[in-house]
């Protein structure tokens, strides 16, 4: 069961890799514009639909907006390893970990077997041990570049090498929830790959994680089976009015983007003077190689309100704090709070 | 796959069973307080737990919030059918039809096997039908009160029955999603029958249908395994507002019941005078029964940009044409528009 964090309602939000500006002020416009009608009725989604795949390139049919990309995992795992894909043996699911922790939970849920492979004390991709743990059992590799919780990157040349030892009857799903972050992207290589499956979410870069928007994006033919399993009206009515309005407003992500940017940078420096550990990251958070001060760096932040996420329970990631990185001030706060946390009794 | 009908962006929408009034105005000014950080932020249910459980009377630890209804369905049978229940043979869901097609629909996915009960010709409960149908297979029962699509009702001794014969480890579903037109719910049985859950959605006669927010409701220890499925942030933020304020304005509700019961009565003195016979119905919608007319109607009345539901193709339904009776002045119009159809070149 995913370990839900307490619910806090106050003090400066960092243990949810949220948008810590919030969303565009066209979105909250969006969502004043929506009337009795609009809440009362199931809602349509040709519109979003259009919009979402002008936005990523694509077209239309290769769009499957999701309630948050949450649901989609869950169409992936039980396509992929549900009922349906159990004839020859219980499906498998490759999973670098560390990882997001609902691929794991989906997997289970499905009833596929879970195939961890560690990382490497320093977090880059492991290739090889990937490739070998790929097997013709092997029915869904999930890849995630920029990877959360570490932020690490994956080589372009190393998701192909992926894509080309996987079963042809596997999927191969790439998620790219913190892409907008690295400003890299394999959306280009879909047309070449029908079982590659990409995932994106709106709640990062474009900040409507409470809204629930994300979407996979495929080749048609390979997204049908998913759309069987996608609930018919999952998205809601302020989803698709909000999104084509944070889409619309690319100067509000350019700015978020760039302010993470120069939150990391602040990020590193406070860990270099603190002597803390950290892996860098082309996401918007910063995984914090706290040791065993990690504990206390913790609590102590959330005793000055800020909230931060303990990772060391995470395959490698003994004494790792996750931090996001958003608008600069919030990022200064940490910071000093840091400090003030780890060096308040020198 | 669902039969998702084609989208109407205009015209009266009578095909969907939706609040024809739409949502309390209380609702929109909730909606207009949401900030940039709350869409920003992944939600908190907390208050939205607290809110709908002293709405329905039971504790907190007794309501799930769902995305919709729907995804409370998919969860029961992810949970009772899928995987981990296969264990001594194919899990068996009991459908009594006609039924929402969502119940087959996931019973499939999660890898169950449908028993479906065929109707009696009026529609009345099947009562000894259904308690043949269950086996010692059967790990689920799907009961709908009022039923949809017919909208006719069931005995609470016909409840007790089917819970008396279940086996130990099924769970008998009751969908109350349109209870609060019948003005009957089996919530005060709960605490008796540890195996009950009961569906309830606050899209009909809260008419949130397109902010999506539903809920399912048992023993805290029976809900366990369905915390598990649902996604845990699946409720969006928008919904959590919406919900208290469609909950507080109960005269809105009460307002919208009669308006359904006085449109009841339109549609049904509408089918006297045409010939059509009905389904006397304790929902918010009436099954007609058009007859070699059907098609007739259904198109029709979408020429008048009237939209009604075509369910000749579900069990014992042929020749039926499920009509939403909402606001008075809606259902005159759509009476009006059946006159002209069916009455048009006399």
């Amino acid at each position: 069961m995913y370990d839900r964090p307490p619910e806090v309602s106050d003090g400066l939000r960092l243990h949810l890799n949220e948008n810590t500006a919030g969303c565009s002020p066209r979105v909250l416009d969006a969502l004043r514009g929506l009337t009795a009608r609009d809440i009362g009725c199931y809602p349509g989604y040709e519109a979003a639909i259009r919009e979402c795949a002008a936005y990523l390139g694509v077209s239309d049919d290769q769009v499957l907006l999701c309630n948050g990309l949450d649901e989609g995992l869950m169409a992936l795992a039980l396509v992929c390893l549900g009922p349906g894909a159990a004839a020859g043996g219980r499906p498998e699911a490759v999973i670098p970990e560390p990882a997001f922790e609902l691929y794991r939970i989906y997997t289970d849920i499905a009833g596929g077997h879970v195939v961890a492979v560690p990382p490497r004390p320093d977090f880059r991709f492991a290739l090889s041990e990937i490739l070998e743990a790929i097997t013709p059992r092997t029915r869904l590799v999930f890849l995630t570049n920029p990877n959360n919780p570490t932020g690490t990157r994956i080589a372009r040349s190393e998701i192909h090498e992926v894509l080309a030892r996987a079963p042809a009857d596997a999927t191969v799903f790439l998620d790219e929830a913190y892409a907008d972050f690295s400003g890299e992207t394999f959306l280009d290589e879909l047309p070449r790959h029908p079982h590659l499956v990409i995932g994106r979410t709106f709640a990062k870069s474009h900040g409507l994680a409470g809204i629930r928007i994300g979407c996979l994006i495929g080749a048609a033919s390979t997204l049908l089976p998913f759309r069987r399993v996608v609930p018919v009206y999952s998205v809601n009515a302020a989803a698709v009015a909000a999104l084509g309005a944070a889409l619309g407003d690319r100067a509000h992500v350019a700015w978020y983007v760039a302010q993470v940017e120069a939150s990391k940078a602040l990020m590193y420096d406070a860990c270099d003077r603190l002597g803390l550990g950290y892996i860098v990251s082309a996401a918007n958070f910063v995984l914090v190689k706290a040791g065993d001060r990690a504990r206390a760096l913790v609590d102590g932040l959330a005793a000055r309100r800020i909230h931060v996420r303990d990772r060391g329970h995470q395959p490698g990631c003994a004494g790792c704090v996750r931090i996001a990185t958003g608008v600069v001030d919030d990022t200064r706060r940490c910071v000093a709070a840091m400090e003030d946390v780890l060096c308040g009794d020198r």
